[in-house]
């Protein structure tokens, strides 16, 4: 899988500085961490340029703070996601220095030099209900080092909020619409736009909506070019993919 | 169900008129005719206001061409809908001022006396492929008595060519509005006017649109005030409907 | 959008009172007002004839209540809807004539000159658990300057209960019929009456009712002409939309 | 199963003119007839009181007319469902006295001594689209020997259609109800009547009616009392049960 | 719909005895009672012979009680269903001839004198899970006078429990089949007997159960014949019609 | 049903050593014990070598208690699976050397003599979430003489964390894949081994995981050959059937 | 992956036989074979046991055939499913020796020399029309060397024509049970047997089977153990698997 | 909407050039084109970057045709999608340098002076079935100036295909991943790589497939971070967004 890799154990075995039964047991030996009920992926931000983020959801808060700290021990960040206040308490108590964005309801630690904030990410909701979401995918792009504008509450029923903000809009490099209910906001933004735009359904609504259903199938089935979607309320994703895109 | 007939066959009993046998019996023939496959009923016209409309879908072309024969000795006009060429043949055949309208796939006959058409619906629609529905709710609403204006093409995607339509829409009474796909034309439409607007999904698109389940989730989660729903296709409620509420 | 508005800016460019970069900034400033957590629409009321509602769900009784002495400050009247007895509360504190509708979960506040209620809306439903819903469009429908009859609990399996009130019925400019479980009212209503009907499924039931959703396809697919739908338990949404029909 | 059969055996066992080794073989030897394809079951109408009814949907013509007169061997009469014409010249060939019922799509031969029709059993349907699921009912009733009375084309829309005919109702031991669309007609029956009333759902209709979904969960939601719902478009099914609940 | 009622009235207004005007709004004032929240429908026992029942769920335990008291006041028997503790105590505190069924979570009044039960009917389940559903169909059942044999946990993954019980099976005159998970046990049922079967889904079960859906389809799509089906967990309704068939 | 059985019945009555009466009662008489709430079904084992397993949801602590002594009674071991701490408990008072595993909510008790586990059975997840329900499989396979390999968080998006254990894999006589999400972890298991695979979706996920549909459908429709699916959240059931293909 | 492999090269590497470049080549070199349109992959044999076997449907004649050889170059036998009668031709145009399994819709060549065949496989259905999906996976375990016994048409309507072979299925090593409609057989046959069933749902069926849904739900729901599901109509899928599990 | 454009009209006003009420005519002038079915957007391109695109299926050849020769009057390239034979000869008539991609069902016409692909974007499938999409999508992004790499029939059954080419995959800028079934192949691409991946589900499978559904969930639910789905079998939309991306 990685080519380079092989390539200088190769070498070594070839010099002699490496007996082949090593090299097999290195070749098996990429390095992941394997805690009782996780395997720590050290490997992923070379391979993918992703470091390990925590999905707190389904975690206790001891096992969220633990992994935080082997994340730390290898990385100058880390994040956590869907945390509640109780894994904030576990992760300060042992990380004084994590800071927790309770709108967004995610941990961070970010003990890396400050840079500038790159490019541009316009992140942008239907209503006032879906900041949350939003603030999850603002919180991680700006995690990830990019600049973030926020643009809350301009749904297609009042068209207007939206036409006003247009030259917001005219200079993202990527944009995320974030919507529940009908869902509407990212194709007529896609339509404003030539940038990409990654759309959000939200489960905010009622009835009818089942439970981001109706937000999910607008989304996808927008007649607007350069939209693509994440699944419902996934904010994290969202703000992970925009980085990925203003960072290119 | 029906106070004065009723006051009046009782003043016919008291007044020796009538029996009170002949009258339990009088109260049991309301007018509808028993034809072998079909009750139509010419008691509803006078009961609802609506005379009764053909669905050809599911009939054969002679059972529509017959159900228009009976309608005619009643009434003065007759319309059927969702009925393909076969089923218009059969009825020119029997009835040689019947009228086909092909996009809509309507059937009409009218023989009463010309009218000016009243007040003003809009009927918009978000694509092209839409316009065969739209078209279904126009003919409807014309054939009702009722003034159309048509405003097609005008999706969401491309949101400046609804809004240099706006003075249409400011004029309208009642508004149709037919999308297929994401949907999110009745939602914008009803942010920029203080009229009723009648949303109808169609089932034009592609794969996560199920059918027009995509469009009509949309339409029922519409944040925007003043909107109700019909069936997926259903172009001639809607064009009923947009005409009982114009004419009132 | 607002042709009048474009013409006086320009009017005034052209008598030299404005300068155009003046005027371009005009243009952008329309309206609304730009709180942290929601852009009221200020404007919506000249341009939609409707005045801003908070949908107090998913909000903090603090934010709503915020919202509210916004909303009076540029209008005389304000609803809130979905809305808890704390929000209640928090609003009372600082709007102390506010009124709160409990079954309807609805507050209001109300100081225009009290004028007389127009024509007649009659909102009908199924059964005894579907009042909450009936109610949210009944004072809805009453904050708007309408005359509202309660038919309450005439299910059609008991179809004497409906017909027994054919003419409360036959009075009425547009109906609201409210059911839960099979939701089969609207289809019967409308088959009595010739004017429009709002079918109002709700959520009421259990087992194969899936939430509402089968009161919804039922009113979806009714074959009586006329009725129109909107979302499951959605009161408020169709006492708004009777109004807008009954004040034509 | 079946304690007399096993009794029998076993008093021959015990006066030693059964071998038990053959007893055992005779305990598996039930009668049921194994053709290639399908294990006829000549035992049913001894166990259930059922004799068998050949499904021809999904055989071949040839298939169909065999097992007819593997049937007809054992029994005086036979019956096939969801025939089509093909079918019927297949069975015809070999069985002169076959009989086909276009409409209901059902083959019957019967060379049992006729009987009186018992009780009787109502069939009515909500539109004249429902016809062909009606009438596999009541042919499958009459061929049982049911006294059948049908009442077609009276749905819910113009509900005096079925009021005016009550007194049909009032006299049935059990009515099927076979209703498209909304298929609200079940629940209107049952409030009008002291008798068990089976629904059946059918696929007509269009748009969100989902095949037959929409009636199907309409009838299990039903919120009068003494309905039962069959599958969609089961015309056979109904028509069986209502035979056996009449004959009791 | 009453032609007695309407003959006996036209008797009196022909002999003078009433005036038209009042025949008139005595035809209106068919027996129902109206309460804030409920329409009572005392005639419903004369029209349908259904006395009413109250659904206890979605109402207060006061509302509850108080309409036990007025059924009361006209019938010798009510009774009421889903009902909790709560409103057990406040049936209890204003009836103390009430009694409670805590697994059928029903309540019943019965002052009227007591008569041999009727009949046979057994209620199977699947499993153990499945006896609060069945108890409320096996307590309905016997408030209205029935004899019933209860069968429970012989669900079909243990084939013998059921065969053993084919006796059981073959006397009775109705069969109500109650099971969860796979929902299967009906379809066996009906294939050992000649009796009407009504199944009964049940919600027990987990993941691709969705909350009794998969029971529901079992039954639906059953091959065997003499099945039909009520919603999901309606125990009350199988009970009742299992009643009405065993009756005749 | 049990040739054996039948068989030594028949020899005595033909010894003359047991009455044809007396037979019959026998033959109904199979060792099945009747609780009031279930039929312990203690043939089961003989009959498909499943020793009765009591699933706790749904049912009180005391019933759980009450069937586990009965078990005992006539089996060496039992086990109770969906058992939370109370259950625990009360069975625990009964009988002490019951033993609770809490992550996999499993009650067990063991007096049989202990044997050497058999073959290899591979349990994996895709994350940690899911480890609950593998554990519920795990547990059951080792309660029934299996031995198990546990192999956690090896999910399709760090692909060499599974590709790093294929030698753990290739060793298995049958693989348990859980997972929830995307569910992709069986369709890639199975392409790297020749032996079967069960896959069990998990509930684990959120929005348009819809409780676990997404899993369940990937894993139904996967392309790799050698898969079969459980319902969701099925461990137990994951559990047995790996114990009996391992045990082959 | 191949720890030999490896080991071999670098063995190689190190002896000086391999330059490090052509060993990293090596590596990549993993026999597949690239066509324009297809990956065969000749390594899965090796890999996983399995042979390449060929999906038909959605690929053109011309495409299977040429695959076909492909294959057959590499292995003595090859199998392409869901092939109709032109692919048939096409490839028996190419490769005489192959069959056609009209029913099954499988062509097979098999060169290999001819072995026992192993084990005993069941595969039963419900009913006649769930033959063809039976075929499929009887002529794949065929094609695998298994030995297959065919019980077709013992549905759980009909419980005795299934107890009359309880002998044949206490035989398997493994049964496949495939059912539509209700899907019921695989939990009856479960509670008879201690062998693992692949149960297989089919589409047959109409109304509310949507597609075979009913059926797959019934089978993912059953609460008898040892049974795992495979996708709707997945004939071959079950043949394999039941294969893989007969051999062990 | 466009502030430069504003501005300009502004000034003329200003200096007299241009009279009040003619601007306002030329604000609504915005550049569209009113054929009677189509608005065509000349404006789009300059809006949103995004020449206008005909989406073929619902219009007749004719319709597309005469649209296609608007667009190349103001474009000197334009694209129709899901265009079959006939609608390409009607276009070929009319455009002789038009181009048809078969397997992509796309026609192109392009007369801009050629320029040098840019970067890069890789195409993968699962399957041989997922071409055609898959071709849509490339055909897509090379009309506009992307450079494509095809990597077909790499699912992840037979993960090693896929893990042979990571050396393609890792050179991307955006990868587009096209599978059905279960649609795994974007889970595992985006765990190797540090692009984005646009993962486009198809219809391709059977049964449980749901026309789709079951790869779009899968999609939907991924645990990788960097994905974003676009409409099943959406070909187009993930070409056109990966253009968007690449180019940046």
């Amino acid at each position: 899988m990685d080519e380079a890799f092989i390539k200088k154990l190769l070498d070594h075995v070839k010099n002699g500085e490496l007996q082949p039964e090593e090299a097999v047991k290195q070749l098996k030996k990429l390095p992941y961490e394997d805690m009782e009920y996780v395997k720590i992926d050290h490997h992923r931000k070379l391979r993918t340029g992703k470091g390990e983020v925590i999905y707190c959801a389904g975690k206790t808060p001891e096992q969220s703070a633990s992994i935080f700290e082997k994340l730390l021990a290898y990385n100058g960040k880390a994040m956590g996601t869907r945390a509640d206040m109780a894994t904030y308490q576990a992760v300060k108590e042992r990380i004084p220095d994590a800071r927790y964005y309770e709108t967004a309801r995610i941990i961070t630690v970010d003990r890396e030099e400050k840079q500038d904030a790159i490019g541009k990410i316009v992140i942008a909701t239907g209503g006032t209900s879906d900041i949350p979401v939003a603030e999850e995918a603002a919180v991680t792009a700006e995690f990830y080092g990019n600049h973030v504008v926020r643009l809350y509450d301009v749904g297609v029923a009042g068209i207007h909020r939206l036409l006003m903000n247009t030259d917001k809009l005219e200079d993202a490099n990527v944009i995320v619409a974030v919507a529940g209910m009908e869902g509407a906001l990212p194709s007529v933004v896609a339509g404003l736009v030539d940038c990409p735009v990654i759309a959000v359904p939200t489960s905010i609504g009622y009835g009818a909506n089942f439970g981001g259903l109706s937000a999910l199938l607008t989304m996808l089935n927008s007649c607007a070019s350069g939209i693509s979607v994440v699944n419902i309320d996934n904010g994290f994703g969202s703000g992970f993919l925009a980085s990925m895109i203003n960072k290119r």
